[in-house]
């Protein structure tokens, strides 16, 4: 489970693949093959969550690092970039960008305050 | 606190908005006011969680609806479409889609296995 705070000391990694619908399963077997055999090992690691389209046109990782650095980090690693590789071979574009979550609302709970922005 | 989960009975939306960065905490304290005023009083509301990209050229919205009955109904409110076609004067795109979630990893809790795709 994965939870979403506005106060929370992640850096939000929100990558968004675009794919042929039909490779899109092909595309979500290889981000939980990547995340499970590498990136859960790489220091800075936090979360990943992997979700499909409704459409079948797009997958977006969702994921959580500790720091902008840790990520970063990661990025420059030969293994990581392998798989990276392997990963573009199946989706047409990535697109990945850090966030910071400014405000969360809910029903089941108070809303927090937008954090400074 | 919004919770992602595998096996969640939630309909996920991922809104990806483009805007120019001049204009990105202005796009962020609209959603976050027709969050607070609106959406957060239709039926089947259950998250909105909203982003900002570092770069500042994106506004992401990870929300939560019941159901995908919930949220095509909710798209279909004359007040929801009002406050729709404000965030649209300050975004240059929107990039709404549903989706589900396939799988969750993470360092401080058991994967949860892939949900069927």
């Amino acid at each position: 489970m994965t939870t979403i705070q506005a106060d929370a000391p992640v850096a939000t990694l929100i990558n968004v693949f675009t794919v042929e619908p039909a490779r899109q399963a092909e595309l979500v077997a290889a981000l939980n093959q990547a995340t499970e055999q590498l990136f859960v090992g790489i220091p800075g690691f936090v979360s990943a969550n992997i979700h499909a389209s409704l459409d079948g046109a797009r997958v977006v990782n969702y994921a959580q690092w500790a720091s902008p650095e840790h990520f970063q980090a990661m990025l420059q690693r030969p293994d990581a970039q392998q798989h990276m590789g392997e990963i573009m071979r199946i989706a047409d574009n990535t697109e990945p960008r850090l966030f910071i979550v400014c405000a969360t609302h809910s029903v089941s709970a108070a809303t927090t305050p937008p954090a400074g922005r």
